[in-house]
């Protein structure tokens, strides 16, 4: 299927920490530049936010690759080498066999005996239309009470510019030593915050997305015709997807929930710390009540249980209005979160086997295919390891508060790959709140967020610096 | 919700006897007027069927009245009077009030003293778009390999155009005795052949379409984020849809069937005596097998016993590729085919009552919402009617074989209002193929269906004059 994320690496070394005059922390000055230089950030951001770079759709790929040399441009303007690698080709569900936009992979150079941090993101957005409900052009960013509303604004072109912005503000107060080394710390800011606290985020639910297509008759039909007399794909398929999940959110797919690691009391208590309020998340969701009645189980459902989403369905009757048809062919997309120790590939099995007996009991002439995208594995990270640590402090100076360790319930497919192959910390530092709407219409992110983020995304290198 | 079918009634009266000279037919120089022109005739349906006329969206009403005007004037100029009559306001889902297409009455000239017909078809259509598949424009009608595609070229522009020309035929030749009177007979060609022979349709199933909505989150949300701990609005609705009909096509919503009328040993010899072709049709279905496994069967199915289909879902990501969205507010769409003696308020009371108990098992904090829409009763004709007869006659004249006695699986809903209001003989004398896929993609008629319907018609006037 298409890929959905379209990655930047940017790897950055810590600046010398000699040059703070006397032990001094130069974030006062560092913090100033920040504040002052906001309408110039946030101008940046409107251009970004204006390209359409919707990956999910092949046909707009060539917006993802104009916005990939806009961030290649900038980093370059800012002294940075950038490359853009190719990653090969895809074959969509055409049969077209197409380009996939290049990965962006950049490095600031610097003293290869520094420490060096991986910061990773992506410039590609979710698709959005205004039809789909935004008050805004999502395309066109626009502030509104202090949020900054337009797609990709906290998802993620917000956090990758802030990032980009932090270490221009060294530049700019001439903190100049950067230097070239191995990877030590890879840090992402692709999630957003669980409460109105700033947190660091050390986990993360993986995912797999299924399409299961039935297909019968040539054509769509007529309901007064053929109803009644033909097998109906339509039938099959809302029997396919009503065995899937039941109405406590329970996941039917003999086996799929297995490998769920069990709760321990340590861990039960870093959900029992977190300042989130489920009478306003609640508001903020506009529901009467969660699946879970209290804030641990709530937090718990979202972060360390797995999940089933029905999504859609391609190809059947989804225009306002009437239409007596039978849909010929039709796709429900449905997808599932991985939680430690779950593994894609054994869930995509399972599910394949479930939905070909469920299909089998229906004895129907159709034609039911299974397939499955992204599959990525769930991730957590040391909470142990001195870039938390570092995140922690930087926190504390820039919100004057501890953080909340929290676990993040979408996916970034990359953690976890990241943490096996370079064997290096990994960790969430997000700047997003928590109803900034990602994936959703009407996206945006603070004013406030976005500055400050940009102020912890500095205070951060710093602290780095010191370890 | 949205009014489907935009009226045309036509009152016509039957030829004077006299006019044909020493009992001789006239129906010879009619034919071959209607042979000498076909060129023209398919020329004026092509400009009826560039007109965009779908009644289902409130937007293209104004295509909808410009179609209406369109055959207004083609009246006129055929020395008709014409009324179009305010039919009133419909409220729309989004709350405005808009005034419903008018339905357009007409009238030919001629003396009270002679039995008069009426006329009835539509010139709205369902809606196509070039996207939904079809492999020609919907609305710039092609004609490949004898066939007509185009929208509404069999549903139902091509039949009431073949009506005015039949009717323009006789005034051609100048057999123009046309007579004033009150309705005697109604005759309606908005339905299709059940196989490649001629017949006379005395039957059609009544229909209620639904709406049910599940609306809870105030917006769209992240199925990373959210996934696990709410009531997704298509995890409900899901359950809802399943709960209505099995793989075997059986409605299961408690009570709906109990008033299907009991098959009689005649009824049944009827359907044996159909030359529908279950392997053709299957062929033509592109399906394995039906429901059913035998003609009969299969016929009964479609024409006397009731069906449940669903159509689709509004709301939920429809479009190709990935979108990991949990959608806020959701409508599934299904319908039911009411027979003889369903009573569809009764149905629909049933429907809302059921959808009801199964969402109260889902203990969800989400809102239900249930509204249908049409609500048409199913009819069946009296067979033993002179017009039954006067159509065989023509049928057999043109076509040189006995009618197929068939029911349509399709609904009119004016038909069983027609028969009850006027206590007059209510007969549809189709001219569609029966692979013309009326409300599917690549609508069309064939040319020969189109002119050989057009010589039916005028010789199905002639045997009434001669009643």
């Amino acid at each position: 299927q298409v890929q959905c994320v379209v990655p930047v690496f940017i790897l950055l070394h810590t600046p010398a920490s000699s040059s703070s005059a006397a032990g001094s922390s130069p974030l006062k000055s560092l913090f100033q530049y920040i504040d002052d230089h906001q309408d110039q950030f946030i101008q940046r951001l409107a251009e970004w936010v204006a390209v359409q770079s919707e990956s999910s759709d092949p046909a707009k790929w060539i917006e993802v690759e104009k916005m990939l040399n806009i961030t290649a441009q900038r980093i370059r303007e800012m002294g940075g080498s950038v490359e853009l690698a190719d990653v090969g080709t895809q074959q969509l569900s055409s049969g077209a066999v197409v380009p996939v936009p290049p990965v962006l992979l950049a490095e600031f150079p610097g003293d290869p005996k520094k420490a060096t941090l991986c910061i990773y993101g992506h410039v590609d957005v979710q698709p959005a239309k205004k039809e789909d409900g935004w008050a805004t052009n999502p395309y066109n960013l626009t502030e509104i009470s202090g949020n900054l509303y337009g797609r990709g604004a906290t998802d993620n072109k917000g956090p990758v510019l802030a990032w980009l912005h932090a270490v221009e503000v060294y530049q700019a107060i001439d903190i100049t030593q950067y230097f070239f080394a191995d990877v030590d710390y890879i840090v992402i800011s692709d999630s957003v915050w669980a409460s109105r606290n700033p947190a660091l985020t050390y986990g993360a639910r993986g995912s797999s997305y299924f399409f299961v297509e039935v297909d019968g008759p040539v054509d769509d039909f007529h309901s007064g015709v053929y109803g009644g007399s033909i097998h109906e794909p339509m039938t099959d398929l809302i029997a396919l997807l009503a065995s899937l999940v039941d109405h406590t959110g329970k996941i039917l797919i003999p086996g799929v929930t297995d490998d769920v690691v069990p709760l321990t009391d340590s861990e039960r208590k870093t959900y029992q710390n977190i300042s989130f309020d489920l009478e306003d998340m609640k508001k903020v969701v506009g529901v009467k009540h969660f699946l879970q009645d209290t804030k641990v189980k709530v937090l718990m459902a979202r972060w360390r249980h797995p999940s089933l989403s029905i999504h859609g369905i391609q190809g059947a009757f989804s225009e306002p209005g009437i239409k007596t048809v039978i849909p010929g062919r039709v796709i429900g997309k449905f997808s599932i979160r991985h939680v430690p120790s779950m593994n894609p590939p054994d869930v995509e099995r399972k599910v394949q086997e479930h939905l070909k007996q469920v299909f089998n009991g229906l004895r129907s002439p159709n034609r039911m295919k299974v397939t499955s995208a992204i599959g990525a594995k769930p991730w957590v990270g040391k909470l142990c390891d001195n870039q938390y640590v570092a995140g922690g402090k930087a926190i504390k100076n820039v919100f004057g508060m501890e953080p909340e360790l929290i676990r993040e319930g979408s996916t970034v497919p990359i953690l976890q790959d990241f943490q096996e192959v370079t064997g290096k910390s990994v960790m969430m530092l997000p700047i997003g709140g928590h109803d900034d709407g990602e994936h959703s219409k009407n996206e945006k992110i603070s004013r406030y967020n976005f500055i400050e983020g940009t102020k912890l995304f500095a205070a951060y290198i710093y602290e780095l610096s010191q370890v």
